[in-house]
């Protein structure tokens, strides 16, 4: 094996087709710890852990990328910790590719008093109260303990709804912390083995010349992916996609595209159709322990009394464990008495239907045929 | 296939080996799910599922039976849902034997404003404060519905302290409620295909000429197997072995027997060496949600300090999927943010320790070599 070869192609993204008639593309993405076909799902896992499920159930699930939060274990339990710990691979024994997220949004939503300043953040913990500040370089500092493959940059995740000045000014600043992110990243690097992808963040809020702007900005910067972030944050649905259609155009062809924390099946689908590789949402696993589960013919709720005695599978296409051995009724059971096994049973159901949805939709792509696939599958499913 | 014959030795139990120092024995005890291999622990499912570990997960750990908690079922989601389902085995996917509780010490220790009379108990449910009758004979339909190979008789689970005087009424009335379960029992064993066994239960507080007279009647019903009861229930430990110690020679040598809801580890080899085939008991999955794992030297404290970056097993010579997978390190960050995987991880590994337990204590049986290695377990177990 040669590993200088393999590290030159830590990375690197090829498109293996493009779809006529949409913007969706099929990938493979290279990294440390293998090689990724895109698009795909990361299911989240903020601290350290997908909830419920342990390592093995997601490598059975076929999960290629778990996410984990840099905000939360910078908290417990610290990012050197983790370092020693052999970064989050050796932390949480997990060996295939993981993302950090830097924690931007978690800072401002959780933390107490956030004041955003020129230098970084400064914050108050939600677990203790205790005071710290998140600069575009701690933040990478912290990204590299983690040792994830792909760190996000720093950003202000801009609230919705916001006026166009504060929109541009939010925009700049996210530009500023990504150009003194980068060259953090860049001296930290060179102390290290295993290399780690920067990742952009595209914000800009709901106007289409800031968006396009700063992704001109990231664009030159010339990092290995970029992602799209304050989507999905409230602003209604068709907004999101005409954002969403305006904004991949301005970003390079050829480096994956990462649309952050959205969304529900058909926001995926919508997201793919567009051109987005990457994805991350709480919804399939936080819904699966709110007794909602996703199925090819829309949600089916838990705790509803239809399925008290209903002896089938939620899903009877559905190929997952939870499918395989246990009933709707059981299921059901199981939220009615409040036991961990019905979140633990829902959300590996959740996560099977959402990472195969992402395998069929880059099937169809492949093939040649994921227009009709999304007219079939928006026909089916009942929002 | 015979079936006859299969029939005809269902709930037999072979004696295989006993050891010549101590009263410990190992045998084979047949059900119509199968045989099961004494001496054996039950994993406490009381809602119809071990609390965090799906039956995959209790079939990988070998466990033999399953236990379920008449009261808690026939409150949620009713005994007559749980037989149109086709009882506890078709309503949670599991194929080998199980055993239900009667729910008299729940309907004592959970239930508002219990009444006991001679017909039975008058409760209140502790979900929704309903009014409801427990009588033996009502009980007995509860766990014909439910359909586990082993039901427990209805019985009045004496308090500990109790004066001499209440623990003989007590247990009276529990012969008298055995006699009127048995009856009502082989009414209901004649509608049925599959046979149940119906154990009695040996009460008498620690007063032992009562435990012997109970012990002595209860003999006398031929029942297929008998329990201990009301004994872990706060008594001293030395007291509760030597009522055990007193009672056990009371009770037929080619019955199984069963002492209820003990215990620690070092309780297991006690009443196994005291000759005792049969154990449940909350202890190894409650004490796991609690932060607390079993090893051969005794208990580990997961949220302790001095495991945040011990990056090696719980239990070095554990053989569990969790020791196989997962640092000390990681469990106890699992526990410190309250994560779900922590509760299943340490489930896992404690219940895998009580069945190997188990296991060990049935090869030393067979072995010969029960007496030493009771004494090198007890010298390396620290409690």
């Amino acid at each position: 094996m040669n590993l200088r070869s393999d590290q030159a192609r830590n990375f690197v993204f090829e498109l293996v087709a493009q779809d006529a008639r949409t913007g969706a593309r099929a990938g493979l993405l290279h990294t440390p710890h293998g090689t990724i076909e895109t698009p795909f799902f990361m299911p989240v896992g903020t601290q350290a852990t997908v909830k419920t499920l342990s390592q093995q159930d997601l490598e059975a699930l076929g999960a290629q990328v778990l996410l984990a939060n840099a905000y939360h274990l910078y908290l417990r339990p610290g990012a050197e910790l983790v370092a020693r710990a052999g970064g989050l691979h050796g932390f949480m024994g997990w060996k295939r590719p993981m993302l950090t997220d830097s924690g931007g949004f978690q800072v401002f939503s959780l933390s107490g008093l956030a004041r955003i300043k020129e230098e970084g953040v400064y914050f108050q913990s939600h677990l203790d109260g205790s005071r710290h500040l998140f600069s575009p370089e701690k933040v990478m500092e912290i990204e590299h303990h983690l040792g994830a493959d792909f760190i996000m940059a720093f950003d202000e995740c801009t609230p919705y709804p916001c006026t166009e000045e504060y929109a541009r000014n939010s925009m700049e600043l996210t530009l500023r912390w990504a150009r003194r992110g980068l060259e953090r990243h860049t001296q930290l690097q060179q102390e290290q083995e295993v290399p780690q992808a920067l990742f952009g963040i595209v914000q800009g809020s709901v106007f289409p010349p800031l968006r396009a702007r700063c992704a001109a900005e990231l664009a030159a910067l010339d990092l290995p992916g970029y992602a799209v972030g304050g989507l999905g944050v409230g602003e209604p649905p068709a907004l999101m996609r005409e954002i969403l259609a305006s904004t991949l155009p301005q970003l390079p062809l050829h480096k994956p595209r990462y649309l952050m924390g959205v969304g529900l099946p058909h926001d995926l689908v919508a997201g793919v159709s567009a051109g987005v590789d990457m994805f991350d949402c709480v919804i399939p696993t936080r819904n699966a322990r709110n007794a909602t589960a996703f199925t090819r013919l829309g949600r089916v709720r838990l705790k509803n009394a239809s399925l008290a005695e209903d002896p089938g599978p939620l899903d009877p296409e559905c190929s997952c464990q939870t499918c395989a051995h246990y009933s709707r009724a059981y299921l059901r059971h199981l939220f009615q008495t409040k036991e961990i096994l019905g979140l633990r049973l829902a959300t590996y159901h959740n996560l099977h239907f959402y990472l195969e949805l992402m395998r069929r939709m880059r099937r169809a792509i492949i093939e040649g045929d994921f227009a009709r696939w999304q007219a079939e599958f928006l026909a089916a499913y009942q929002d």
